[in-house]
């Protein structure tokens, strides 16, 4: 069956959609709202929608531009192993990184195998490897324990592991999990790696160099500056070829490489900002924290992958987080959203989320190259509570613009190292900020001083669980994806190439060249 | 003389502005143009708009704009001391901070004394301060040198000297400056300072408490937490108040406080978000970088200032960035603004300029209290180059909204720990990268396959020196400041108060309290 793929101004519903006043949640919040209008994430995750601007009426109209735009038979199909990145002519397995790992998912036959088979095998060798590494059965070429992980990588290789990674520290550590330090070399500015490396012992330390095509520029130059270095430390006996893994596909130049101690595996079919949940987020997670940390993680995304095929819009999270989206994005002129996580764990969290949204849906063509009459991925940027309330949540309060907000929050602290002052724990006190936050956003408050006034009616929806362990992150993680996806379906969109990032590339290889004659490119490198 | 403020809507120059399309960039890009759109923006700093959509038509207007508003003779009135923070009434003197410690700066009085002489004195005593540390003349309690720095202070107290240490850190290493490890406690979720605390030898810890208020609830949380574990630790002899000094103001309830070692003042004509080169960014700095590296970022910022008298729009370079900011918010519509320092040592300063922009401007009434009929200040967000390469810039290039870029460069890097590899060094390749990202965001590129088609015309500008040094950061910090200073006056807000963050505040402690009756409070409170 052919997928009929549609622009979203095509649709009925959207047409309905646009008609929708906004619903009034300064004057319209009740109890029985806050408790309703909530909708099981996975993995005790739960996303709650109360103080969005919607209301039945709304929902249906979701429901039924769902609906019209297939969008859950279109996940079905991309699960199926279609060919969804029509552009690359690729299929988008990233679903397949967990759910195969876990003994589900669908059979995908491509390049001649069995592609749940061949991402549960690369899990099951880094299970061994990271075992080996962290019971010291696999040591560094000096005969010492591995200490240190220094994750090689930029873009999709770097900002997801990185979040995750930092993500679950703090509760590795409550549990008494044993953890590698780990440590993340991304730019190719030259004071990024200096920095990583100052001080390191390179006798202890393992370097997982991770590039897809085995040709990123940054990630082969740092590459160099690590093994200079390591030949430069003057070490007796350093070998570098025993400090280094590859995470790289099958037929890139890497994979053949004699240099390094082993190497896994990923392909064409997880992009790199969908990578987290492959060997690219696998080896440097399992490493440092424990490969059952990992597979937490992917117990986790794979529960919220389940959820997303809900065709019930209020029994879909990622679907109706999607839903709202393009609502708040098409129907009431919303640029950006901020994501705003009252967990310092999650303080590069919305870092990945910028590049999962704004890489995957921020493009002006759909699927058919054909240019669209509507505006499509939003701006995301983010900082953790409470500190984003001293820095810019005054103009979220009373700026010109409306920005929709995308609140986080845990009844409890990860590490359990708390204080009571004032009559109440930090963790107490983080979560009445939030709350309060919320509140003081959706009603608003007026004021004789216009100064002191606040107009309300500033939209947010919560995702909430009791604690950030490896299973809530992982559905969190999960749902992001989804969300993402459904809204590229909805605006027929290709979220899952980047031709976007090509043109600078190869202007960046002109300058060093010497410009070819450019009179631009050369008058701009002459500054430097 | 009554100082005549009016809406950027009473403006003629605006009406007229209004009516000016925006140069094409995509074809009027020459040599010529690159190098004579450009400004001093001090100590070596130079900004650049060739790749902004102005012409010499635009220039007039916003000559003419600068001069109705009277932009240059308000700032001059903010320097004289002046009440420029109406609502709050009170001065702004984040220029004293630096402009008389360097033996320059009005005289103001205020408080019944001098207020550069305050400032200055302040630093004097930092200086001593700071030395006696790094000297090991003042130790800790059981007679260990200190080794560590903890600046414990949210928002403004945090931001900007977390940004402007992580900025110099690599500096100061390679000019052989020896530093003491400054590490920073913000949030209120009991997390972030048990990540902080993890492993810190408090003998050797030095905590500094910055409040100005000295009653910030973070921050005295976050104090009790840190004197708690101090406690616990069980080492003999450890006296926590050796270990603690105050940044606040001398009213607030920490001045008089005996529990500390000593304090440092800063009052209330120093904003938060502008306080970086009081006491607060001072002391954290001058212990664990050295109080020179310090004085010449004053000297860097200082020399910003003074640029920034020049009345002509061509020998002002944060005036001309502010005017040609409200081109771009107020006639072509944009709402964000990307903050992209091709620097790792930046890679937190796009977070300082968040809180400085948006809190300040973030307002939608003028300074008499009444609703502004226009767009006030953007969204800013950002991350270095190249990681951004790999994440967002795909929706710069491609995506549907344009949104103005804010390049930041360098020739040289920080600490000299370079490798040439296929040709190039990794600094190379770094402005390589960003060269061509400025030109293909400019020129664009046509193609026969609309989804590598580039529209050009991506507004930018771009910052650029020689090296990042304490004096080129200094001028960076103070083009920022001045450039939000000249819009707020342009936009006529009061960008010197922050009304916006109250009602969060007295909603966290009514949750804290029990809700007191509030329906709504409870039934998100009851989540946590």
């Amino acid at each position: 069956m052919e997928m009929d793929y549609r622009n979203l101004d095509q649709t009925e519903a959207f047409a309905a959609l646009t008609k929708m006043a906004p619903a009034d949640i300064r004057t319209g919040l009740s109890a029985k709202r806050i408790a309703s209008y909530a909708v099981p994430a996975g993995a005790g995750l739960t996303y709650r929608y109360a103080t969005m601007p919607v209301s039945s009426e709304h929902l249906a109209l979701f429901q039924a531009l769902a609906d019209e735009q297939r969008l859950i038979e279109k996940y079905r199909s991309l699960l199926a192993g279609e060919i969804i990145n029509t552009g690359e002519k690729r299929l988008v397995l990233h679903h397949l990184t967990r759910g195969r790992v876990l003994g589900a998912g669908t059979i995908v036959m491509a390049d001649g195998e069995e592609k749940g088979e061949f991402y549960a095998g690369q899990m099951e060798r880094i299970r061994i490897f990271s075992q080996a590494v962290r019971e010291g059965t696999i040591v560094g070429s000096t005969g010492k324990a591995f200490k240190t992980v220094v994750q090689i990588g930029i873009g999709g290789s770097d900002l997801g592991p990185r979040a995750l990674h930092l993500a679950l520290q703090g509760w590795a550590r409550a549990e008494e999990i044993p953890q590698l330090e780990a440590r993340f070399i991304s730019n190719v500015d030259p004071d990024d790696a200096a920095q990583v490396l100052d001080g390191i012992d390179f006798e202890t330390a393992l370097f997982i160099l991770v590039s897809k095509s085995g040709t990123t520029q940054e990630t082969l130059t740092n590459r160099d500056l690590v093994l200079q270095a390591m030949e430069r430390s003057g070490i007796p006996g350093l070998d570098p070829a025993k400090h280094l893994v590859a995470v790289t596909s099958k037929t890139s130049p890497l994979a053949s490489s004699k240099a390094v101690l082993d190497s896994f595996f990923i392909d064409d079919y997880i992009g790199g900002r969908y990578s987290s949940t492959s060997a690219v987020g696998g080896v440097v997670i399992s490493t440092a924290l424990g490969y059952d940390t990992f597979k937490r993680l992917l117990e986790g995304a794979h529960e919220a992958d389940i959820l997303a095929l809900e065709t019930g819009i209020t029994a879909n999270a990622a679907l109706l987080d999607a839903l709202i989206g393009i609502y708040l994005r098409n129907v009431l002129g919303c640029t950006c959203t901020a994501i705003l996580p009252y967990s310092q764990a999650l303080s590069r969290f919305p870092a990945h989320l910028q590049q999962l949204d704004m890489e995957s849906n921020g493009k002006h063509v759909n699927r058919y190259g054909e240019p669209v009459e509507y505006p499509t991925g939003p701006v995301i940027f983010g900082e953790p509570g409470t500190n984003g309330q001293h820095s810019f949540y005054q103009l979220l309060h009373q700026g010109t613009d409306v920005i929709p907000l995308q609140f986080i929050g845990f009844k409890e602290s990860q590490r359990g190292k708390d204080i009571v002052t004032a009559g109440s724990s930090s963790q107490k006190k983080l979560d009445a900020n939030l709350v309060a936050q919320i509140v003081a956003f959706a009603r608003g408050k007026d004021d004789d001083n216009p100064n002191k006034r606040f107009a309300g009616n500033r939209w947010s929806s919560l995702l909430n669980a009791d604690r950030l362990t490896p299973e809530t992150l992982g559905a969190l993680l999960a749902h992001y994806e989804n969300k993402v996806m459904f809204q590229g379906f909805a605006w027929n969109l290709n979220s899952f190439d980047q031709e976007g990032v090509q043109l600078g590339k190869v202007l960046a290889k002109q300058v060093l060249a010497g410009c070819g004659g450019d009179e631009i490119l050369k008058a701009f490198a002459d500054l430097f």
